[in-house]
């Protein structure tokens, strides 16, 4: 498999992190790829009209985005434990969290866009309203830390620990871990599997 | 089950089409719900921390989101021929048009979004690549109608025909049928299905 690659995006890692978890990293093949919101790289167009990644070329030739469909894909392809639970509760909770995970980094995406403009055309409302729904988000996953840390091990996981890197990654400013002691502790632990440590970030 | 719905938003629109299809419309009591990208709206923050709709609480309470998860959810919930269709083949093939018509939806939102910013804080190269994302999606989109046509309905059809109706709701300049025959003629089939014509968005 080839996969449309950036060691910054965070997407990208959590389709990285998914296949570590899986024991799939050693089958795909990175191509770096740069994106920007301004700039739509021309030759992943052509693979991927939305100009994203990541992008994924299975074997076969099949084309496969977003991140979402991606981890879909590769819990199909390994023999261990699914990583996207089969059982129903455990199934809803999971994908819960992942959703939670990849629409914490969408806001977070776009705030850090929003930080890269030309100062006269930044909105600051709409960097409250970034970081309300960040705080909020936050808050949330610390009371739910208990049902997190008990789960079985998932997509719901790499979707919250890789969000939580993100912001590390790029918004240490906003200390996170202040009055969240529970989701400190939690991702102290998770951001030691190999996954995660194979797939740090690194800055341009 | 009760969905936290805007007669606008087209995520929660998707997830409406997709219940009409599934027959289950008449099982989801819809509460009008506002949201802004500046103004988190409070009370829906308490069920969903991320602030945003289609938030979807089910009988048993459990909260659900994003719209994918609401629809995988949807899809356990009837007898009829599945939208989310299980055959590997046509199942990667609709998740990937799926996939196409919400990453075009987080484009044109945006893209809505930067539009009513004041105009000193609008960026002009940001609309830029909305332009070439959509544009480059819509022409895939019109050398896949064969396919697309040819596939049992699903996942893919609404997501990619509630892309194209968000269109023609807040974006008519953008003239998206020129030089595109057969994905207006694809969409114009599409929009007569009772699933559409009861979604059709007011403004406010």
């Amino acid at each position: 498999m080839k996969l449309h690659w950036s060691p910054r995006s965070p997407f990208v890692r959590k389709v990285m992190v998914f296949a570590h978890e899986a024991g799939l990293a050693d089958r795909i093949e990175t191509i770096p790829t740069k994106v920007a919101m301004t700039q739509p790289n021309t030759e992943l167009l052509k693979v991927n009209p939305l100009g994203k990644i990541p992008t994924l070329i299975a074997d076969d030739g099949m084309v496969l985005y977003d991140s979402s469909v991606i981890c879909e894909y590769l819990d199909t392809l390994h023999k261990g434990p699914k990583l996207i639970p089969r059982e129903s509760g455990k199934h809803w909770q999971a994908l819960r969290w992942h959703a939670m995970g990849d629409n914490m980094l969408d806001t977070l995406v776009l705030w850090r866009n929003e930080t890269l403009r030309h100062q006269p055309q930044q909105s600051p409302e709409t960097i409250v309203g970034f970081l309300i729904k960040t705080q909020t988000s936050l808050d949330a996953l610390e009371k739910e830390e208990p049902q997190l840390a008990a789960a079985p091990f998932g997509i719901g996981h790499v979707g919250v620990g890789v969000a939580l890197g993100y912001i590390d990654f790029r918004f240490p400013d906003l200390r996170w871990r202040d009055g969240r002691p529970k989701l400190a502790a939690w991702y102290e632990a998770f951001a030691k599997r190999p996954s995660m440590q194979s797939t740090t970030p690194v800055d341009a």
